[in-house]
């Protein structure tokens, strides 16, 4: 491939949603192909993956992500291989992570890479050796600080970080609810990830149910959604009891994020709750120990890390609409070229 | 006094309020006075505290508190003096701590009682030596965890408990901000109290003032209140700032508490806040080192414990309407007899 005469594919933020998000927020683009500088690398882009949380950043300045932007490529992170380098670490040819963006090509400062080591899948590092994986380990054992036998809940428990959450609660020996909105997704997580009960919060019922899945209460809740799930969660939480608050996917896709649940901070008195706010990045000098935990249970047979692709640059804004209405299950990603 | 002709002044819930608390919900009453068995005490009430934190406990079922009676007497913790006794470690004459109710007379078995070292003041034990000072101890130093140099925010600066905080935050090198509903009692919290900045709640710019007031930001947030002031709060603490729950004292005074605030949980994962609950009872193994400490920040006159006394037993069920009005400052008690 001659570089002079590529083009980079790109997806671009056209306007802020206004309500809920739409594929016609985005547009397709052509930009030529750009050129690593001194100390840079230029990655061809394998796949990237989708997730709730960049939603919060098209949202308003509310959020980690900063204030939204719009006419610039569309952030996520990705895998890719080095076509172009000005590193010598860093070698053409070599599989990195890097936050690729919507797009087939992108140029990398050295520091915003992370080499994938020879042996891994490098999808593996867009769910469970990546993001997701390292925040449903540090949310969860640092975090909620679950002991063996104690109930765990998680929300958007098919989601990227959710079923990765569950499945390492069960592997510290916790008695582990998921959530979804979806009664075939609750049938993979308890016929094939081991979840011990699933619950439809999309169920009338959803309250009884969630009540009859937790007959010793609740231990640890693992909470991706905020909003109503948060709220039954509370009524269900045990005296002492922990809340990790990785997510508020319920509120990311509104210009009008909700009141809070009712309960707060009325039940987190009576009960003595500890609920607490994280981000991945804290613990960004523990990512190995992790990594290298996570990769042994992926390699046992212990974790299994479902990957949900679409195929395709151009699939992107669809499938970032439909991850928002609950419709992957496990880690979404998008293959490019 | 011949016990057997005293009578024993009581006050009782005559019904449970709806919407907001009134004096009519309470009626005064006589009973015989009332004798003590084996292994118990008769208490002659001196006085009673009066807290916000028992008007939980009639509002329905979701109190630590129980769920809610009438016909019985309104619970209290109060100070008084033991005239008969059937416990051998409880002489008669001796001063004590005890559930007593709002009641000249009761009956308190040996284990329901605190006994008041000689040389303390008896009312120091319904201020800073009683549940006020201690939960205001622990809430501060075990959930809050300060700094030196930290900014600590504490509403319902003026009451029981929060007055107490302020002091002893600032006693632990913090700059202190006291949120109150009324300027006078602000003036009084930083001319007699050593607060730093104090900010009214009820003004129309009031988040306005409480970012003036925290330049640097808020690391701990002591809330008596939850509500907007909690809303407001969230958004001026720091990345990695704590908050610790004691009271909920904006939701009390209804029958239907309010949704909590919107930025639950969005800005505790955004900022990393931990946000936990705590109960005073679950330090009842350190009272003593606690109460040791805050008697000799008291007998050094770095803390100053405000009493709001009324007179007379007839006087309390106004007292509790007014001070759930904000129009307490510092430890409000009933004299009795």
């Amino acid at each position: 491939m001659a570089a002079d005469t590529a083009i980079n594919n790109q997806v671009l933020i056209d306007s802020l949603p206004e309500g809920k998000l739409s594929a016609d927020n985005f547009r397709l683009s052509e930009a030529p192909l750009p050129t690593a500088g001194a100390g840079e690398v230029l990655v061809k882009t394998t796949a990237f993956a989708i997730t709730a949380g960049t939603r919060a950043g098209l949202q308003g300045s509310a959020s980690y992500a900063g204030a939204p932007q719009t006419g610039i490529v569309m952030n996520a992170t990705g895998v890719g291989e080095v076509v172009t380098s000005e590193v010598e670490s860093i070698p053409v040819g070599r599989h990195v992570v890097a936050p690729t963006g919507w797009q087939t090509y992108s140029v990398q400062s050295a520091d915003a890479v992370t080499l994938i080591d020879a042996g891994h899948d490098p999808l593996h590092y867009l769910g469970p050796l990546g993001v997701n994986g390292l925040t449903a380990y540090f949310g969860l054992f640092d975090v909620g600080q679950p002991r063996a036998g104690d109930t765990v809940m998680v929300s958007a428990a098919a989601g990227s970080v959710g079923h990765l959450v569950g499945q390492m609660a069960r592997i510290g020996g916790a008695r582990v609810i998921g959530v979804t909105g979806d009664d075939a997704k609750g049938q993979i997580l308890r016929n094939q990830l081991g979840f011990d009960e699933t619950v439809n919060y999309k169920d009338a019922g959803f309250r009884d149910q969630l009540k009859a899945a937790s007959p010793a209460g609740i231990d640890v809740y693992f909470d991706n959604t905020g909003g109503p799930i948060l709220g039954a969660a509370l009524f269900r939480l045990n005296v002492g009891g922990r809340i990790a608050c990785c997510g508020v996917v319920s509120q990311y896709d509104t210009q009008r994020p909700e009141p809070g649940p009712k309960g707060i901070p009325g039940l987190l008195v009576n009960k003595r709750i500890n609920m607490c706010g994280f981000l991945v990045f804290d613990f960004a000098d523990r990512y190995a120990e992790a990594r290298a935990r996570i990769n042994e249970w992926l390699s046992t047979g212990q974790l299994v890390a479902l990957t949900d692709a679409v195929e395709g640059l151009d699939a992107a804004p669809n499938a970032f609409v439909d991850l928002l209405a609950g419709g992957n299950i496990g880690t979404r990603i998008v293959r490019v070229g």
